[in-house]
């Protein structure tokens, strides 16, 4: 029998311990080495037996291919993502590497372990904003042409979905986010509730909601998920408690 | 002070006890009283002080309201959904009723705990399908009018967004899933990888991947999540170990 090595892709969730699902907490359990963007792999708490490797943010398909490697060696190998592993994250780098690598890298067992992912986590914080059809767009232009990102987002909001956009801004992205509010508002009410959710579920949680016409990318940096709302997305005033933003499972015919 | 009551709209996750979130249990652990889908609450052990009300598939409303009015009497109420509340779930329907209730409503401390949704789960079983930007979109008529589905369909493949389909098919809407594919195909490549994914996580799981040219609605049932590729999702074949389907987070400019 041949040394088929594992590897494990496990989303860690939106970032408190309360947000692992059991099934990731055995999943970092089973495995010996660790691999992942440097704040997600410190999130981690190892025994002596177990290794980290972190690395950086921009450098997923190295990282891939050298989990990759290890796992080749016969090695129980994770690789870590917060959120979910199949949203913008490492599942399809490792994936990717998979399919361009050694042939022998396809004799390696792979599992995917489902987490969190940023926009329920700030949904739920705000009430129930991805009640009705929903999209998910990663804003970042290193991957796929600007102009892919404008038709999708003209697409999704003629088309009445509520969009979550991941990776709204960056140091090396600045204008990215506040083009897109732009675009939006020729699209949507200016009265359209859009949310700012950072750290949802962690210390530092910051979740902010704002009318479209007033969003201020600068109220957004890398860890932030922004949800728009659709023309139907509505606000609940609720005097002491929290306002609820949410969009209607309804939609009435002609709308 | 008054007796200001608490409602917890809890994300069970996709089924399996290992992937119900810490933060989940303990919500579970802190209500009194139970409001859900039979076959949702049907998952809790409660303890004995705990009581279940369990109602059918299609009285969200009605269910949110009775929850509601539990809860302002002062009690600790919880409402479960499967997968993530959020998500063509109770979330939704709980702020549909605090905004058309009685004014006291508003005053009733509200949580909303997320979970694991189906299509994360789905996906995280056949490799990485959700890997770029990817719409979800409820097949059901009864909340929408059809021609906003076909619009939001069309928009969405064109567009190049992956698709996941909830509530595909039920014995009330039997054609409405072979409808879409017929339609999806005019637009995306008969190669195009679907996906099949039920009970992902359960012991009953099903996934089967096929592609869209040969897609067969009858593949799917009420508890089934359809995933249906975009144009730039791959197979890649491995032999022994499953097949894994992908989209890759690149898209070359053209494309």
């Amino acid at each position: 029998m041949s040394r088929t090595g594992h590897i494990a892709v496990i989303g860690l969730g939106p970032g408190g311990a309360h947000q692992v699902t059991p099934e990731a907490s055995a999943a970092v359990a089973a495995a010996t080495w660790f691999y992942g963007y440097g704040p997600y792999v410190d999130r981690l708490e190892l025994r002596p037996d177990q290794t980290k490797v972190a690395s950086d943010n921009r450098e997923e398909i190295s990282r891939a291919q050298a989990a990759l490697e290890k796992a080749a060696e016969g090695e129980r190998v994770a690789v870590v993502s917060g959120g979910d592993p199949g949203v913008f994250a490492m599942a399809a780098a490792v994936c990717e590497a998979i399919e361009a690598g050694p042939a022998e890298w396809r004799d390696i067992e792979v599992t995917i372990v489902p987490g969190v992912t940023a926009m329920l986590a700030v949904a739920a914080r705000a009430g129930a904003p991805l009640g009705h059809d929903f999209c998910a767009i990663s804003l970042s232009d290193n991957l796929k042409p600007w102009e892919t990102i404008e038709k999708r987002l003209n697409a999704a909001a003629s088309a009445g979905f509520v969009i979550a956009l991941y990776n709204p801004i960056s140091k090396a992205r600045p204008w990215q986010l506040g083009k897109a509010f732009e675009l939006l508002a020729k699209i949507l009410p200016v009265t359209t509730p859009v949310i700012f959710g950072r750290a949802a579920g962690r210390p530092d949680e910051k979740i902010v909601a704002t009318p479209l016409g007033e969003a201020d990318a600068n109220q957004a940096d890398m860890a932030t998920c922004v949800i728009i709302g659709s023309a139907e997305t509505r606000v609940i005033e609720r005097g002491q408690q929290p306002a609820l933003v949410y969009s209607p499972r309804f939609l009435k015919p002609g709308a």
